[in-house]
Formats: C-alpha cells, sequence, structure tokens
C-alpha cells in the first residue's frame, strides 16, 4: 500500500495538463505497489496511472524503464506505456520526485492463480523474453549475487532474531551460490518481479503484465526461476508441480529452453529465493514507522530456499 | 490509507454477478479513507466503489447510512449512491464482511482549498441539512457529550504522555461543555466528519459529498462547527476568518442560522475539537501494528480548541 507522497491541487491540474488527455475528473491513490506512489488518474478522456518515483528507484534507471516499456509495448507486450506530453517527454517532476502518467492496463490480479493461469504466465514471460531482445539500454542486476552479499552484510548481525541459526545458513547459501553460479546462460532483458500482483486478466486471458521497476538484463531462466517461487508454491507451503510444469511448458513452447538453462534452474531458483528473502529481511529488520507497508514475511523465502535446496533436478519442476 | 479486507478473484466475480453493472475490469484498492476497505471497481458497464465494512462501523448502522444516502440523492444531493442488485438488496456480505457497491463519484478533494471552496462548501451543507429532514431513520450521535466522556476515561491516564497537563485541561473543558451543552437548538440529519477529503470539486465546482459513516442525528450548526475547525485553519494553525465568513454567508442564504444557533457556535466549535482530539488522541494512543494507517496529531486539535475559548462571539467567525 503506498501513498508518500501528495500532490496540491493546483499541482495536479498543471502537470496535467502538459499532456493532451483531457481535464481531471478524479485522482485517487492506490493501495497497491509498495515502491513508488501510484494514483489512478481519471481524466475527461479516459483512464492513467500517474506515479511519483519514490526512494528504492534511481532516477537514473528511469529513462530505462520507461523506455523498456515503450519498446515492449510497440513490439506488440500487453504492458503499460507512458504517456508523452506535449513536449514529447515521458518523465518529468512533480512535488519534487521524479513522475511520469502511464497507461491504464485493464484486468485484476490473481489473489489464487490456478494452473491455467501458470500456463498463460509462462507464454507472457517467453514472448517478453522475445521481445526485450533488441531494446537498445541495458541495466545490470543490481540484486544478483554482489548484490546480495551486500544485503547479507547489512542484516547478519541481526538476523538470528528472526529465526535461530538464520545467519550461518544463509552464509552459507551465499557461499556455494557465489561459487556455482552460471557465468553463461542465455541472456537479455528479464522482468525480475513478475508476482501475481504484477500480471493482470480479464477472465481466462492474461491481460497485461505491470511495474518494470526491477527490470534489468539477467538470464532468462533467472526470471523464471523467480516466477516459480512467485507462482508454484501453495500458500500452505507445498510445491505445486502441476502448476510449475504448466508455466515451463508454455513458455518453450515460445521461447525454447536450453539443456544449460534446464539443468541450472535449481540453482537459479535457490538464488532467486535467496534475493527475495534478503531484500525481505532487510525490509524487516529495518521498519520505517508509519511507512504504511507490511513487511512480508522473509521466512516464506527460506523454506522456498530449502525446497530448491533438496532437488535433485529440473525434473522436480515436472519436466523430463 | 486503507485495504484491510482481500477480496479473493473468485469471491469478487460472484460478488458483482448479484448486481446489473456488468463484468469486473478492474479492481483496485484506494489509499483513502481509513474506516473502511475501499475498492475502485471498474466494469464493462463504469466505474463503482466497492466498499468492506471494517471495525468501527457498526453493521447495524447501515441501513442508515445507505438509506441515508438514497434518500439524499433522490432529492438531488450529490452523493453516492447505493447500487442494488438484482434481487433489490444494497447491502450483502463478501469476505465475511458487510459489503456494497457505491456509485462513483467525479472530482477531486481539495489539499488546499481557497474561500470559495468554503463558500461552496457552506451552500452544500446547508443544502444537505435540508434533505435529510424528511429521513425516516434516525441514528443517536454517539460521538456527542456522553461518547466523549467515556472516551476521555479511556485516554486519561496517558493524556499527559503528549502534553504535560493534558489530561486536567481535558478533563475541564469536558465539565464545562457537558455543563453548557445546549438542550434544544435546529437539529436533523447531520453528516459530522466533513472533512476536505470528504468534499469533491471539479474546477471550482463542488461536484459531491461522501462518506455518510459518522451521520446521525444532532444540531445542524454543530455540522457547522465541525466544518470551521477542518475547512477555515491554515496550515500553520492560523484562522481564516474570510473562509469561515464565506462559509456562513452561503449557509445561510439556503438555510437561515437562527440567533439561538449563532450564539452557540463558539460552544458547538469548542465541542467539536474536543470531539477530534479525542478520537485522534484515542487512536494515538492506540496504535496497531501493522494498521498502516497513519495516526493523526492531536494536537492540532488541542490548538483549535483554544481558539474557540479565547473567542468572544460568532462575531469571530465573520458574522455580524
Amino acid at each position: 500500500m503506498a501513498v508518500y507522497t501528495e500532490l496540491a491541487d493546483e499541482e495536479l491540474k498543471a502537470f496535467v495538463a502538459q499532456y493532451d488527455i483531457g481535464d481531471v475528473v478524479s485522482c485517487k491513490g492506490i493501495a497497491e505497489g509498495v515502491e513508488n506512489s501510484n494514483y489512478l488518474l481519471q481524466t475527461t478522456r479516459g483512464n492513467f496511472i500517474l506515479t511519483l518515483y519514490e526512494r528504492r528507484v534511481s532516477a537514473a534507471d528511469l529513462p530505462f524503464f520507461l523506455g523498456l516499456m515503450d519498446h515492449l509495448a510497440a513490439k506488440g507486450i500487453a504492458c503499460p506505456t507512458p504517456i508523452h506530453g506535449r513536449d514529447g517527454a515521458a518523465l518529468r517532476r512533480a512535488a519534487g520526485r521524479p513522475a511520469a502518467i502511464i497507461s491504464f492496463l485493464q484486468g485484476v490480479w490473481l489473489r489464487r492463480p490456478g494452473p491455467q493461469h501458470c500456463a498463460r504466465l509462462g507464454e507472457a514471460l517467453a514472448r517478453l523474453h522475445l521481445a526485450g531482445a533488441d531494446f537498445g539500454i541495458a541495466r545490470p542486476n543490481d540484486l544478483s549475487v554482489a548484490g546480495w552479499a551486500k544485503l547479507f552484510e547489512a542484516c547478519a548481525g541481526k538476523a538470528d532474531s528472526i529465526r535461530p541459526g538464520l545467519a550461518v545458513a544463509l552464509e552459507r547459501e551465499l557461499d556455494s551460490l557465489t561459487a556455482a553460479w552460471p557465468e553463461v546462460l542465455p541472456s537479455g532483458v528479464i522482468h525480475a518481479d513478475l508476482f501475481p500482483d504484477n500480471v493482470f486478466f480479464l477472465g481466462e486471458r492474461l491481460s497485461g503484465l505491470i511495474d518494470f521497476y526491477f527490470a534489468c538484463n539477467d538470464f532468462f531462466a533467472y526470471d523464471l526461476a523467480i516466477c516459480l517461487n512467485a507462482w508454484c508454491f501453495e500458500s500452505d507451503g507445498a510445491f505445486n508441480v502441476t502448476k510449475a510444469r504448466l508455466m515451463l511448458q508454455e513458455y518453450r513452447k515460445v521461447r525454447p529452453i536450453s539443456e544449460a538453462e534446464l539443468y541450472s534452474l535449481p540453482l537459479l531458483a535457490r538464488g532467486a529465493a535467496l534475493r527475495f528473502l534478503l531484500t525481505r529481511l532487510y525490509d524487516w529488520l529495518n521498519q520505517v514507522p508509519g511507512a504504511m507497508v507490511k513487511p512480508k514475511d522473509p521466512l516464506e523465502y527460506f523454506h522456498k530456499l530449502n525446497f530448491h535446496r533438496q532437488v535433485l533436478g529440473p525434473g522436480a519442476y515436472g519436466l523430463e
């Protein structure tokens, strides 16, 4: 839930007047997304999302994020696109923050996605990976192995307050992942945060992907590993192999998964689990009073990490 | 900011299917309102607000609130109206809570209302008071004098932690207000919470009043006193008499203010200040970790209370 920055009346009016999108009819803060302030902006011409970029998003990365959305939309990917102002610019400032107006995407995110939704996700993820191939800007993944080490250092001293022995377990995991992390795998632009709340459906149809503010260049299979973690565990912690199989099957129909990618999946899934475990742990240990964001349980990802540690091979994800 | 209760996908679909309002296209939690969970629901037929009623709203009062909105809308007041389902009912249950779908009202609430907005508010408040006159259900104001005494008792022990001497000051004020509170003044349905975030404007035009969940039967002039406090103090604490005069002048053009009401205004304004001071104090002292609501500063209302204590008569509000 996030509206950190308020826009004064006159400022909103002046901001919207820089675009050819009609007059403001309504503007309500949305209780979704934790990184930025998002408003559902209704004008005489339609619905839009107004985003004020907050703390975690680096202003220097915004041309990458906004340019990527433009690029993907031009390639036919259903995703929000930045609205360009009368001056051609998509990125400007409001209330002292970088700000943009983004197109509104229809659909709802699923609190309880089923196997067929995982199938649709796999297909959409593969299309996303293909569509990003010729995007002209690169952005390294600052939440890969080197970033995990920094997060671990910041959390190590207090990690055992969450669960006795957690610090040692994380250190060992970090060491083995650092040693074993693949050097080369098929790579390109990945979403890197494709949780169910970033995927919209209209009925059974996947209507779009949102929130590209963690997108970066990394292994395609790492993006798949993030989705395995985010979509294929049930709320009781059980891994649903049917969901995983459908997701991977539909993915590879669009973009083939190489042998190397396939056999790296358990390791990548451990890395993906460690990445979300560490950011959640950091947020848990560094709660800001009054931040109005409910921190997510880091131990959910410790459980997922341990699942992938005992996996014997990609067969555990339903693949032959 | 408030979304306390999540609606599962299938439940949302089944809920909306009970209405003749088309299919769900989007449903986003709104970061406004602190009492209930509110969603902006978009269907193939238009925009609506879906409200799940939480803790503070008594289910027994909902027929009053929803009936009042129906009544006021029928009288031409711009306010949200409950959508009735195919079975005729406006109130049903979802996710274990009382729930209703309400019409969507265009407009934005003003972070910095100016004098002319206060004038429009005065006019709208008077129209509201006239329109509620023949509403058939009554609801006592449980946040009047007797309610303040209960709140004070719950807070007295810790009040001085907010400001030394606050407990004694509040006790004295409560005693004098209890002794002097009017027995009889023109009464009817009042809104009782008409802060700027509950009043929408489209440009300079007041487009509607929302959030009737504190509405009750009480003195009309007490509603005016609440608005004097909520609209006529600047952010630096200064009382803006121009705003007050315009609000009261436009009010009395629609519904005359009697002598008795006029001379009661300073006392009613003290009561209105004490009411919000006490609920804010209670919320401040009883913060729920992870409630995702930023408590409001109780001392803002201590300052307003003290302003009205030194007022000599209604002339202080710009009235001759």
